[in-house]
This record gives structure tokens, sequence and C-alpha cells, in this order.
């Protein structure tokens, strides 16, 4: 059946060249857009004898596969027609219900038109600076920060201005002096947010103290700026004492959280949502009509019913448990295998999925990638998360994805190659 | 487990104002953005005793809910941990493998590098702008046009200028004659693309001839314009020829048609995709990769495997007999019930879910649905379906989601408001 259609060639195949002048009909930001180099050099450390420190992924061994097929059946069975129909734009009301019990554990009070359900939380991402970020507009951010947060910020033209961050998370005295410097500079009207993930940080694995997080609000507020509080790693404490979240901290309204299932059950049902002043969440819920119209349906009443199972509590523990006894090995292993260089450094999360390699200052992490990729053992570059590709000494070790073994083996090359590293550069 | 969280009032919920001047804060884009006047007048219409004709709905009845089902069950117990994990931007090899057999059937002939997996169409009309318009850039579209494209395109700033089109679909001549006159006033720069729903038109219910398909793409082409081939009503046809794809007609690598199982399986697997030049196809998967990551590997490979099953042979069939059983009930309705006024007339579609009403020229829509609401019986304003508010004077019906029996009933009523109306306004 085929009309009036007689272009392919010998093999069937649309071999041609598209004859539009792409370049010049592109917007700004599809011009600016670059494949990620990030991800153009993990494709050197594609083959199955890497053992890759680089995904920011959870363990699929710890999925609860037969819990979930079978609440897909029940589902299905008891609501079919319907979940398999449109949902609305702000999410499934019985979804919302587990959420607001859910984060009321957490000390965080919401009501059903504080949240909207997202098609996972980069979603979120992407529509915060749609919401708020006209070209140039400023939002400061941790030092390092998220990578999938740089990207979808950039394709608004956002302005991302990075600020001194230490072990304890965004300094608040530095926010207020960059902030004070941009107004001075007659830029007040462009200035729009803060970007914090302040649980176990991505890449960083810090977590931000109460103190800093008070202070980060409380400057966030005087100046009239919305805090972005990017959670994905919040429930994956493995000890000491939860600090309290920004947005149960918050009494001015100003903050609005992200939060997911990706990394507490599973990335495929894309799942998560964010919770803030009901105002925002509404205009959020406007846009995202326009977005993707809904999240599935489907998705959200299996996670509904995952929770109100108790289904959370069951397997949480056992996430948790497994990614503390990697974090463990590759600490242990860290600290068997890497040399002694003055200057090297990581962080020791209490939680989360990454620990954060700083080098010596003048060692290139690029350099140290390719000798890594030799021994067969692959990391992502400091660079990635820095708005302008500073963080040149650093990288991200994620722990979760892994098996202890290879976590084991991949350390001890790791060790290898930066050991020859430091001996060639010395 | 309350974190120095002392807000919450005497029934424990967050009653406090946002106390961030939002409207300051918002991008350009977020301020434009009002909540659809359309969705807020079809408030009044959500009663259990209104018949809504407003809707784009599939019809649940026809879900294949068990072998969906089914299908769940088998990819988790095969590939659990795979389809619950992250996938590709690009969408799932397996499901491009299938799509690529599909589109074969229907004279379109892609390899994967041309296809783009996205989660729901609408999610392709939200990138289009993104890749392709400033603020300004012009889009030239039907009248009327698709709702949920004015949505989106509005979203980047986009100047959506109707071409004059009739039950031919959009003038070719008219559109060359749009392009001479931006260009004479030196706007050459700004003309992006031409946006066409070509088959079974939503809203309008009709199908483009292959001269007008022909046409178009010659004059876009010559022009240097992108084609936007909105396709998710395509295999829904009752009877009747189909007229080749404007992807199966293109010579120049410059359309790009999007699909989607919305409509021909379920809305609730979010499953859609794009096909287009190889280039354009790249460029938006870099972009999808901040939008939402991935689509969902689990619904991917659902969809694949009731493709690779023959499951679209055995179930379409019985959309198309439904939906035309129900669109002959609502025409016989329509020419029973529906006073015989000048000027009133309506489209016969040959497939798709929609019928366009023109009511008299000076006889307004809006008035006529409260009227209609007043006899229980709900559709949507053609203003909706234009950028600037026109086609006052016609309204959309949708044949789909209703029973039989409702569609029939429904169309009287609406006969005696439309009566009365016009009574009252002669």
């Amino acid at each position: 059946m085929k009309h009036g259609c007689d272009f392919p060639g010998p093999q069937g195949a649309r071999k041609e060249e598209c004859m539009l002048d792409l370049e010049k009909l592109y917007s700004t930001t599809a011009r600016a857009t670059r494949k990620s180099a990030i991800r153009e050099l993990l494709k050197l450390a594609d083959k199955p004898e890497v053992i890759s420190f680089a995904g920011g992924w959870p363990s699929p061994d710890l999925f609860p596969v037969d819990t979930i097929s079978d609440l897909m059946v029940k589902v299905l069975k008891e609501r079919g027609r319907k979940v398999l129909h449109y949902s609305k734009a702000e999410g499934e009301v019985g979804l919302k219900e587990e959420l607001i019990r859910l984060m009321a554990k957490d000390g965080v009070t919401a009501e059903a038109e504080n949240i909207l359900v997202l098609t996972g939380s980069q979603q979120g991402l992407d529509m915060l600076p749609k919401a708020f970020v006209d070209r140039g507009d400023v939002v400061f951010v941790e030092t390092p920060t998220y990578v999938g947060a740089i990207q979808a910020f950039d394709n608004y033209g956002t302005h991302m201005v990075p600020v001194e961050t230490d072990d304890n998370g965004m300094d608040a005295a530095a926010l207020e002096k960059s902030i004070a410097e941009w107004k001075q500079r007659g830029q007040a009207d462009r200035l729009k947010m803060v970007y914090l993930i302040p649980d176990f940080q991505n890449p960083s694995g810090i977590t931000m103290t109460e103190e800093r997080r008070r202070g980060v609000l409380e400057v966030a507020a005087r100046h009239g700026l919305l805090v972005v509080d990017d959670a994905p790693y919040r429930d994956l404490r493995f000890e000491g004492e939860p600090v309290p979240s920004l947005y149960a901290l918050d009494k001015k309204q100003s903050v609005i959280s992200l939060y997911t299932f990706s990394k507490t059950l599973v990335p495929g049902l894309r799942v998560a949502w964010a919770v803030g002043p009901r105002q925002l969440i509404d205009k959020l819920t406007t846009l995202k009509q326009s977005v993707d119209l809904c999240s599935s349906a489907l998705s959200q009443h299996v996670v509904a019913d995952y929770l109100a199972g108790g289904c959370m509590e069951r397997y949480l523990p056992m996430f948790n448990a497994d990614y503390r006894h990697k974090r463990d090995i590759m600490l242990d292993a860290m600290d068997k295998y890497l040399p002694k260089l003055e200057g090297l450094k990581w962080t020791r999360p209490e939680g989360g999925l990454f620990i954060w390699v700083t080098l010596p200052e003048k060692m290139d992490a690029e350099k140290l990638f390719h000798a890594a990729v030799r021994e067969n053992v692959a990391f992502v570059l400091g660079s990635a998360f820095h708005p302008s590709g500073g963080l040149k000494n650093c990288f991200r070790l994620n722990f979760s994805f892994a098996a202890p073994d290879r976590i084991h083996e991949g350390v001890s090359r790791l060790g290898r190659a930066l050991t020859k590293f430091a001996q060639e550069s010395a």
C-alpha cells in the first residue's frame, strides 16, 4: 500500500539528506543545544569490560518487579478503563492523598492543591525555567550542581550563577553577596530563584546543614526569590539524623520541592511530583497541559496502591541497606587503593548514590578519565556539574548501580589509573 | 517527626498565602499563560446529567484491557528489571522496529534514526516550537486548528497565522500568498513551519486531498519551511480510500510526522512518536533529554509486543466499526433534530472523532453553548480552535466517547437548544 511514494533507494531506506536549512530554521534554544559532551565521552566507556561508576542509576536488582506486576494486574482489573484513559493534568486524586501521607512523615504539610504530579522530576526541571526564566534571567546554584538541571535551564537561556558551596552546603553569606552584586548592577528584576539539592546532593553527596538551610531560605525570602528544593535522594538516608527539609523549614511559602519515585521505587513508572504554593502549582498545572497533557493514570494508580499497601516501608529499607553496603565497599576500597596524593579528597555521604572526588588542583579529570577507561573503569567528569565547565579537577562516582565485587574491582582499577597518572603528571 | 515546622494551623494545613510576588517572578510565557477559557467553560457542563460531546476522547469501552494486562505481566516477567529502569531518550529499539513495520504499511519508509519516541504526541507539540520558535516567529496553521497546538505554540510566543482552509484542506495558493506577504514585510527569517492535521482533522473532521497535500508541500519546500504532519487520527478511517500521507509524499525530507497510540490503542500508556529527517530527530532527542529524560520503557515494550503479536490488526477494526456506527448515529440525529437554518452546515468525516458545525454567520456559539448546557448537552466552541479566537459561529462535536443512545439523545437536546436559540435570536 504505497501512495505516490517513489523515493526509496535500493535498500528501501530514506537516505536523502534533509533539504531544509535546519540551522537557519532552529530557535536560539535549538542552535545553542549541543549533544552532551559527557554523554559522548561516556560512549568510550560503553563496553562490557568497563566497570562504570558513571550512571546516576538505582540498582535494578532491588526493583520489586513482582509486586509491581501484581499491582498492575489489580489496578487494570479494578479500574482498567479509567487508568488507561487520559488523566487530569494535576494528577490523580488517590495518588495525591498517598503523597500527602508520605510527606507528613517527613514534617511536610500539604494539601492536594499544593501538589502537581510530574512525568519524572526532570519534567519539573524543564517546567520551572519555562515558568520563571526569560533569556538572561538569573538562577543561583550550588557548586557543583546537577547536570540535568544545567541542561534544562540552559534551554531557556538561563544565566546560572554558581554560589560558593562547601561540605555544609551552599553558603548563605556568599549567596547574599552574589545577589547584592547583581542588584548593584541594576539586574534585580533578572533574579528569579535559588536551585538546591540539599540532601545527598547530586553530584557531591553532601547534605546541607539545618543552619545553612535556614540561612539560604532567609536570604532568598528577603530578596523575593523562589527556592527550588530538588529532593530525589532525601529518603535514601543510611545513617545519621535527617535534617529538616527546606519545604518544612519554609515559613514564607517560597519553596517548591521536587520529589520522585525513580530512586526509591523504579524509574520506569515515570512518577514524580512537585509540592509548593498553590498559586504556583496552579500555574504549573496550566503549563503541564501543553507540555504532555497528563502523566499516566496507570502508573499513578500503581504507585498509589504501592504506598497504600505499605510497600514503601517494606522495600525502602532494603534499598538503603544495599546502598549503604555498597557505599562502604566503595569508601573502603578508595581508602585502600587510591594513592596518597596531596590535595586528593572525597566526600563520605550519609546517603544517596554518589561520592565526589577532588583531585590535586592541577590534575585534569578528563585526562584521568581516558587513563581510567584504558584500565576499564569510568566516572563522570566534574565539569559536567558546573554551568561553565569549571571543577576540572573533580569527578563523580556512583555506588548504587554496580555489584559489590565490581565496585571493589572498579576502585582498584581506578587506583591503578590514578597512581600511574599521578606519576606521569609529576 | 516534625522538624522545626511550626506553621500548620488548626487543621494542620498550610493555609498561608505565598509571600513571593509570583507575577513579578514569572517568565513572559507564564505571565501570558491563562487557564483555558474552554476548560473553565466546560466545568459548567461537568454534571452527570449533561451529555458531553466536548472531550476529544476515545471510547474506553474499546480498550483491550485484558490484553494489555497480559502483556504487562509478560513484559515484567521477561524483562522487568530492564523495562522498569531508565530508557534511552530516543526510545526503545524493539518499539522502533515495530513502528517501522507499522508505517511501512502506510507507504512510509523510515529507519530507527528517523524516529523519536514521545511521551504522548502533545510532547511533540511542545518540543517543535522549543526547537524552532523564537518569540514572534511565524507558524502557518489551518483554519480551524488543534487547540492543544495553539496552547503549546503560544507558550513559545509563536505568531500563529491561520491560512484559508476549506473542505479540501489548507489552500496552497492562500499559503503562498500569506508567505509572500510576510516576506514583503521583511520577515522571511521569521517564517518557520506549516502545521497541518491532514487526516480527519481536529476539530473539523476534514481530510486534505492529495492535490492540496502536494501543493502545500511544494510551497513549503520552495520557501524552506518545515511541514508538521500531526496524524493522530490517520488510522481511524471508516470508509473511502486513504490519501497518501504528507510524509510519504514528501521528496525533500521536509516533513516531520507525529503519530500516537492514544487514539488507536489507549491514551494511558502515553506512547507516541515522531518520524522525520534524521538530523532533526537527533536535535529533538537532545532536547528530550532535558524535557523528561526518556519515555517509559515498560509502556514502550507493552506497545511493541502488542504490535508484534498482531493485536493492532485484531482490535483496530473494532475501534473503526464502533466509531463509524457512532458517527452515523450522530449524523442521522443531526439530520433529524437540527433545525433547517440558512447557513447551518456540518462536516461528514470519513473517519476520526469529530464533526464540525458552522452556524448561521451571526449566531454566537458561546450563547448557544449556555442554552445547550441548560438542555444538558455540551460541545467545544469553535473559537478554541482559532489562534485569535475567531470562528465564533462554529463548534465541535465528538462522536467517539458517548454511548450510541446518549449520542441520539444528546443531539435531540442540541436540536431543541438550537431551535429555541434560533427563534430567540430571530
